[in-house]
């Protein structure tokens, strides 16, 4: 089977889509797209591997998704814990942040110690929208993600890793590889560089908006909102 | 195991309190209502039972949640076709119906040919606002499901039945008895009088306010959005 990916303008333009003449609302993405990160995670690290998730989550919609797989991950019985150093005063970020408050789960202010006292990490630093500087504070946490040996799962992208091209040749990033990777919607062209367990969530697409987009919705089974894939050269 | 039920006075509280002060949008909750109630429906009527779903949705809230499980159970596999007689000019509702619409879904009008070729029907015609009067054009539906042998699952509550009293005594509705019914957040005193197997959805109620409210999150496994629970004289 081959999936095609989606560059990062044509991901953008697709986020737009779905949110324009498809009638979604953000609320409704971004509670499906956690949804298949939690259940990822769910997989990847089963909570008999240890309940405590660590999720980073950075300024924009990435980190959004971050905040709804953090609530679905604590009512399966994970003990998530939240850094989350850049809040948006975007009012649904707000809200999604509210809700895990509500349920007690700690926000921390540093990364170096919250990922030397957890089990799992999930990285829902930058998406598909990144491109170029890793902007303070993240440079240390991009860096501790590099040295940890705890397993992460990635959102949509390896965070500090080029859309297009992967992980940086040198410097900040170019030893980062997560142990796991959510696409959303479709995989970005990185998929090409990334060596470790691949899914593809956010089971939205219509298949009309994918035959648009050039890409297949993936072969899901059952009830799932995520499905394992293997990535070969690029290609699905 | 002991669940209480919640009434109609308490369930539109906490409905209130869910989306003001715990923060959640309704586009956030009726988004897992809906999901809930399409793994509910997965359970009761596997693919391989007819994939031909017919899902009668009411002019509110409850609508809502049978527009949004329609999506997800065509995303499984199913067939579905919507019977949605009295269209909310709510732009959520609006929006939910135009992403049935571009998935190539059919909006039929007449109910009783709708039933006689399905092999499952949604029956989210009223929930737990409901009371009093069935309004046109919704009695014959209600009698329509009175008369099925297809397997029906009522969303929060078999439609015509009263929430605290259960099925009318006599007349529209007494006959009503669903093959399963999905109660949201949390089981209505309705139940007391159902026979046939019962879920429980709405994954997003906290402890504390399951607490405030004096029931209890029921035990939901692994990732599973809904949970069969057995009803016996009103407790669970």
């Amino acid at each position: 089977m081959s999936i095609k990916t989606l560059g990062a303008k044509a991901a953008a333009a697709l986020d737009q889509e779905l949110m324009s003449t498809c009638a979604f609302s953000i609320d409704q993405l971004m509670e499906l797209a956690g949804l298949s990160v939690s259940q990822a995670v769910y997989r990847v690290h089963p909570l008999n591997g240890g309940r405590r998730v660590l999720v980073a989550c950075g300024p924009g919609n990435n980190g959004g998704d971050g905040l709804v797989a953090a609530r679905h991950l604590f009512s399966y019985g994970y003990k998530p814990t939240i850094f989350y150093p850049k809040r948006s005063k975007n009012e649904l970020y707000q809200r999604l942040a509210k809700q895990l408050e509500d349920l007690d789960i700690p926000f921390v202010d540093d990364f170096k110690t919250a990922v030397a006292a957890t089990d799992h990490v999930v990285d829902a630093i930058f998406g598909f929208s990144f491109s170029g500087e890793v902007r303070e504070p993240f440079p240390a946490v991009i860096r501790a993600l590099e040295e940890t040996k705890v397993p992460v799962t990635s959102v949509d992208a390896p965070s500090a890793w080029d859309i297009e091209n992967g992980p940086p040749s040198s410097g900040l990033g170019s030893a980062f590889m997560p142990t796991a990777l959510v696409s959303l919607t479709a995989p970005k062209p990185l998929v090409k560089h990334f060596k470790g367990r691949h899914f593809v969530g956010g089971r939205f697409v219509s298949p009309s908006i994918a035959k648009k987009y050039d890409f297949e919705v993936p072969p899901y089974e059952g009830i799932d909102q995520v499905v394992e894939v293997t990535t070969t050269g690029g290609k699905i």
